[in-house]
């Protein structure tokens, strides 16, 4: 069955790879009329999730994460909207040199093929992950968690209805209906025909589509992300920018896990920025240093160090200079979104160059690690690994290259 | 032990991250001055290995393969020379733009890390890899095959002698010693350490790799080539072409391993390409159509057309067109390099855009798939994957980006 998915995917991934960026943008277009025309459909499949996630015991943050309105499915007909304003990368020559044998050797942009995406509750990511791929003329396998399942059944039907009446194959987007363990399995092997899988979820996933795949894999996601606040950081930006980080979001990923403060100035802006955090009831867990500023603040443990707690709590460590904290973030960190706030140019350079992340601020919130927020447009999440795309991946992550050469007979 | 090794690399990629291109230079002229000064050392361990080789009864090519003398050292060293010509991509900001916040955004090319190589039986590997790595800042772990491990160990002891003469760390470039498999299987789950894992050597190796990885990896090498002669090509051309692409150096990846006719043309050319590889007594294996024009060409099976022959076999298929062409590479290719021969404009536009491989040429020989040829200098091996790299790599495949991000006390 999988297989056979494996196989109508790559069929349609290989018709849809010459479309022209007007056909695949009226393409999308109809896909949102049908997500407004199916809505009735969608939502009350939608409630039917609801109703049994609800029955289950789920968390209200699940809960709210799992529904959908009538305002959520105009957001994701609004984000196709702007979709289609991106220029379209395919086709692309990015050079094409004359080789001293009158070779002419250019590098294309190109569809990666087929995409698959492994995602847990959220049903918006079919819709925002199928119609990234078709705007850059990759067929996308979807995979979503099984609270999900009736909504992302009700989404991609109405995609596929859309995608018909544009007259492109249905199969450019599919979702796999069984939603057992077994079957993820299967598709992080199906390397025949999927050429690239995008797990998005918790570090859980993650960690199980990078031990099982055969697939190449692109990670996303987990951030365990610091603030360092250098001996000459400007107090007031420091408060500002560690309570933004911090408390604006806390359950997204370019939020901020940790403190790091430069010893010298500890006992005067700590007590300032944990005046602004208890504002929103911050739990802090500190080194000793820590705690003999802060009377109040819990034990930090060397596990707290590498955790990602997503909500309101956050690791703090008095570090002897940039230096040590440089050697703390590349031990403990996961590689996402990093920050000094400093006012000495030395110390900026010097973090900016030696740290191994993503996305490396100086004077800024981590807040920003975010396609929209970098200029890039439509995301389909955010690359914690070397290989291929870094960071926030927009549409020109999505795809590959090939080389094209124009010759006149040239032989070796 | 790996699980040090992996320590002491990573330790050793912060070391060297940061180095000028001066210095990555000298220290890489020191290497090739080492290779020259224990040259009588690296020469007595390679006759060790060629003397065991020979024990246990391995072919010539095998033999070939394995060998060095002074000139093949030469060889290394003048490649070496060339590496040191090479700009340093490393620490070039891509682009860098000022968002409408006044974040100023940039992306910044960066070392991938940690890579390691698995290679078969060429010692050359060992000394191309890691100064290819060094020159892009990234520590190395090498595991070469048994037959080699001498010659492995004194060319890579050498290389440490001269990094510890440059003053820096003997673990940018470490062997592992223990060439069993069990090793090599623990190599590619090292993925706390290793950022890519590079397997260089034929089709079992790959495989091995890509099913039991979890560290992210670059496919190379696999090249099931394809020469597609089309109803307008020219007669001269398409000889010369097909005998270049096949008998100039059968047993590598860029070499064809079958040749399509279009059918109103087959009766006419084939005998012509036939007569000339015949001087080089080609096999051909055909179907049934290739077979009524050719007499004493053998049947091709289903098999063949799938197979990397790397020696004097073509398979040859007689097909209606273009389009019957591109369906049947697309189908039996491995994704490498792929030739069209025609006058035709609209064919060759067609070929270049439908068909899915790293290199598609037009009316040239698919030989020039390569890094020198390409202009880009060193190679790593080409990759036949879309993620990350994809053809000749060169010094840009070894290193990723990370977004540099300038603020002042911006919040989101």
């Amino acid at each position: 069955m999988l297989e056979q998915m494996g196989i109508n995917a790559k069929t349609a991934s290989r018709q849809i790879s010459g479309l022209s960026a007007k056909q695949k943008n009226e393409a999308l277009k109809k896909i949102a009329e049908e997500l407004k025309l199916q809505q009735d459909k969608i939502l009350a499949a939608n409630a039917e999730d609801v109703k049994k996630a609800k029955e289950n015991g789920i968390t209200d943050v699940m809960v709210d994460r799992l529904m959908l309105n009538e305002s959520r499915i105009d957001g994701m007909c609004s984000a196709i909207g702007e979709l289609i304003m991106l220029d379209d990368p395919i086709g692309e020559v990015l050079s094409m040199t004359k080789r001293p044998n009158g070779l002419l050797i250019g590098q294309k942009r190109v569809p990666l093929g087929v995409v698959a995406i492994i995602f847990e509750s959220r049903p918006n990511v079919s819709v925002d992950a199928a119609t990234i791929c078709l705007k850059t003329s990759n067929a996308v396998i979807l995979r979503g968690g099984k609270e999900a399942i009736n909504s992302n059944i009700a989404l991609s039907e109405a995609m596929r209805d859309a995608l018909e009446k544009a007259g492109l194959p249905r199969d450019a987007i599919q979702l796999i209906h069984d939603t057992s363990r077994d079957t993820a399995t299967k598709l992080m092997r199906l390397n025949k025909y999927v050429d690239v899988l995008i797990p998005r979820g918790g570090a859980g996933l993650i960690r199980a589509v990078v031990d099982n795949a055969n697939v190449p894999v692109i990670e996303t996601g987990v951030g365990n992300c610091h603030v360092y606040i250098d001996e000459t950081a400007d107090f007031d930006m420091a408060v500002n920018i560690v309570d933004n980080a911090k408390t604006q979001r806390p359950s997204v990923c370019n939020a901020i896990e940790n403190l790091l403060v430069h010893e010298k100035i500890a006992d005067k802006v700590l007590p300032l920025v944990d005046a602004r955090l208890k504002e929103h009831n911050v739990e802090i867990r500190g080194c000793d240093r820590t705690r003999e500023i802060l009377k109040d603040a819990k034990a930090a443990t060397e596990e707290d160090y590498y955790t990602e707690f997503l909500g309101y709590i956050l690791a703090v460590k008095v570090v002897s200079g940039v230096d040590e904290a440089i050697e703390h973030i590349n031990k403990y960190g996961s590689g996402h979104s990093e920050c000094i706030i400093t006012e000495s140019y030395k110390n900026s350079q010097k973090f900016l160059e030696l740290i191994d992340a993503a996305a490396v601020y100086v004077n800024a919130s981590t807040r920003f690690t975010d396609g929209g927020e970098f200029g890039l447009g439509a995301e389909m999440g955010i690359s914690t690994q070397k290989l291929h795309a870094r960071g926030p991946m927009g549409l020109c992550a999505m795809t590959s290259t090939k080389f094209i050469i124009y010759g006149e007979g040239q032989i070796r």
